[in-house]
């Protein structure tokens, strides 16, 4: 006999996305019942995969709390949907449990790109799924055992993997097709900093040059090289390919939801599909309009997600006019050994690619003062502005507070400051917190004088 | 014979305000002369001062730097102005030189409040100067034979004075009038957190009781003990008074400038005096008008001085009208131990005071993620927000990012957003470098519900 089950809210997926829906929509709407059916039992917090195989030392260390939605009232089942009837508005689960819901959230996320390499199936040769089996097996079994790791894919997870990988002795090598790493996520002059920062840590860079396949004894002898496009041979005895995710929106194309032409289910500024108001999608299943240019942009993150999450948990009952999304602005850090290093909205590149004249504001400042003070690091910030004067962009070089100002330069994207403004606005200052005079202020001083010039 | 000089600006004063005004105005007018007079030949770092006795080990680990301003073409004179002609536009110094200037700024800052305690003279008590030599005979003659020191007053300059003392083995005492320490600053919540971190450091508190008398032998011999309003006696064998400064304005009062009526040089939103178009005035010795109250705030912070430099550098030969004094915001952290805290714009009492019927949005987040990452601290964040869900303020206790927090506070401020807004703003995050999710937005949907159930 099959099993049933009634809910306000069902939401399909339990990764930030998923999870920042189910804590927004429970705080909110306290007294509706909100259901979170996900196939993971123990469910990890994505952007901290790298950290498992180095600073955190084990899957264990990197999961997502279940307690704040629980403690808001939430229930978790841990199950997977398989078919969705948007007209009876029930879904059916694997283990044939029946939901009716009143609102449902798909929240499905990504998968890794499908590879395109010759050789893929070899002993020894990996991606990375969010998965707590799949990465406790890395952990325990297939990076022990290596001495010389390659990881294809100079982007976030490539560099942060191989940064914390090499902490436990294993050779590291990044391959990269772009002349750079991150290049698509920053300028050059943050690039090559980066760049300089793994050399020093004996990570071995071989970039504009892509993978071409992966070498080994005979079809299925385990990986023993990376070749690239110039023939040149990468040895290795592991193998990670982080050149991307797909999104999951299998469901969703079974309920023939609208999908964006940039990829993603369809969403309006609610996060809701087009086709049922009461079934909404956040996260990386999802559609994402940027924020200054209005159409679809790829900003897969954590971030992302959970603040879409945020907006469908606020509306799901009811819209609340007020709190939508305006747009998406990828606000994003990382750290390589002491160097954190991050970027909100666009960079000079990308701005220039899209036909905007844009000038660039640059300071180095030290992040405490004076910079006798212990733990003071140099702080280089760069201000992306549009010839108008309004701020497009910025990027962050730094120590530990290199995210939260990178956070502050995106507040002033979404809030559509200019230059002018932010010139003579207020940043407190501390000897032990900050720089003397904040890099904000400093940067925007900067592209003005070159505004003034032109 | 009379020494004479030439110049396009001049800048009395090389404090936070004056330096910050010297380095704007020679970048942003390259090709005019910037002469900086001050009298000290080693200037200090005024909110560094509470490290000399700590974490820096000496008070030559706190000065400012003049290199930035020199590379820039400036010039530094060692010297104090005493007569300045408005009509003549020239200034004399105490050595003789007589100035032509075109511009004039007036960054004279403050000195220590006038002490109204009998028995102030004695040996043992002091005041913190912005000067040199007189800290260097704290720091090498006064301190090193203290073993008792109390500290009058519990402002921000007290706490840090306290917490950086201790850590040489000098017992430590603070006294305060009022109920607790940092009440100027901060809600009682965070103010009591503050003691907490005080009292686990051994610092002794005396709070609700101000000083009535210092008391030692006779009527001149050394400090003994600092007698409290309600007779109780603190023993001590030195004794800083910390309760305020008071603006340095015998040159400006010699010039008959407007004073603003709540202290202070009377100035325009480009830092301009009443009087002469060609005089400015900066920093702790200028009027400053609260952004929101639009009236005069005792807001003397080195990083409110600053961002009034950068102003009148920029406007200094010739307005740039976009670029102007808005209102002040005063945005300030501190760090006690490892617990740093700040306050952005109105407290909760202080808006309350006003008449201001307010909410308080308030989370709790570790400021790294999953909380297993090492150096993971908790932060608390408070957003003080108005019945119609305008930011009005907000406080932070937490880690190293305290301060970038508060600026983005600041900044949401000053951009004049409200809670609507921020709920769905989005944030960066990452596993090292932050929260999962944002403070901010967190602390923004907590208002919003609050606004709602009423």
């Amino acid at each position: 006999m099959k099993k049933e089950r009634q809910v306000d809210g069902l939401i399909v997926g339990g990764g930030p996305g998923g999870m920042s829906t189910a804590i927004t929509a429970a705080k909110v709407w306290p007294e509706r019942k909100i259901l979170l059916v996900r196939p993971e039992e123990e469910p990890i917090v994505p952007c901290g995969i790298p950290y498992i195989f180095g600073t955190l030392k084990g899957v264990e260390q990197d999961l997502l709390s279940n307690a704040p939605f629980r403690a808001l009232g939430g229930e978790i089942l841990c199950d997977t949907v398989r078919e969705i009837d948007p007209k009876a508005r029930t879904a059916l689960t694997e283990d044939g449990v029946l939901i009716h819901w009143q609102r449902l959230v798909l929240a499905t996320g990504t998968r890794p790109h499908q590879l395109p390499f010759p050789g893929i199936e070899r002993p020894g040769v990996f991606v990375i799924r969010k998965d707590y089996d799949h990465l406790e097996h890395l952990f325990d079994e297939v990076l022990p055992q290596s001495k010389r790791l390659a990881v294809i894919g100079g982007g976030f997870i490539g560099v942060e993997f191989a940064d914390e990988v090499r902490k436990s002795g294993i050779e590291v090598a990044i391959i990269e097709q772009l002349p750079h790493l991150l290049l698509h996520n920053f300028d050059e002059e943050v690039a090559v900093k980066v760049e300089a920062t793994l050399l020093e840590a004996e990570i071995q860079l071989y970039t504009g040059n892509g993978a071409l396949a992966l070498e080994g004894e005979g079809d299925k002898g385990p990986v023993q090289a990376v070749r690239l496009a110039n023939q040149e041979r990468v040895e290795a005895d592991a193998v990670l390919v982080a050149i991307g995710d797909q999104r999951n929106v299998d469901l969703a194309q079974a309920l023939n939801l609208t999908m964006a032409r940039g990829g993603g289910i369809w969403v309006d500024a609610f996060q809701r599909c087009r086709e049922y108001p009461e079934i909404f999608a956040v996260g990386d299943c999802a559609f994402k309009q940027d924020l200054l240019l209005r159409r679809s942009v790829p900003s897969l993150l954590a971030s992302t997600a959970a603040a879409e999450g945020r907006i469908a948990g606020i509306n799901l009952f009811g819209l609340q006019h007020e709190r939508y999304n305006a747009g998406t602005i990828a606000i994003y850090a990382s750290q390589i050994g002491d160097l954190a290093f991050g970027c909100a909205g666009m960079t000079a590149n990308a701005a220039r690619h899209e036909g905007l004249d844009v000038v660039v504001g640059r300071v180095e400042v030290p992040d405490h003062h004076p910079p006798t003070m212990p733990g003071t690091r140099m702080m280089t910030c760069l201000l992306v502005v549009s010839r108008s004067g309004l701020l497009l962009g910025g990027q962050v070089l730094g120590g530990p507070t290199t995210a939260e100002v990178l956070n502050a330069i995106g507040l002033a994207i979404q809030a559509r400051l200019g230059v002018h403004e932010l010139v003579s606005f207020q940043f407190g200052s501390h000897p032990r917190l900050t720089a003397p005079a904040h890099p904000i202020a400093l940067c925007a001083l900067e592209a003005l004088e070159q505004l003034r010039c032109r």
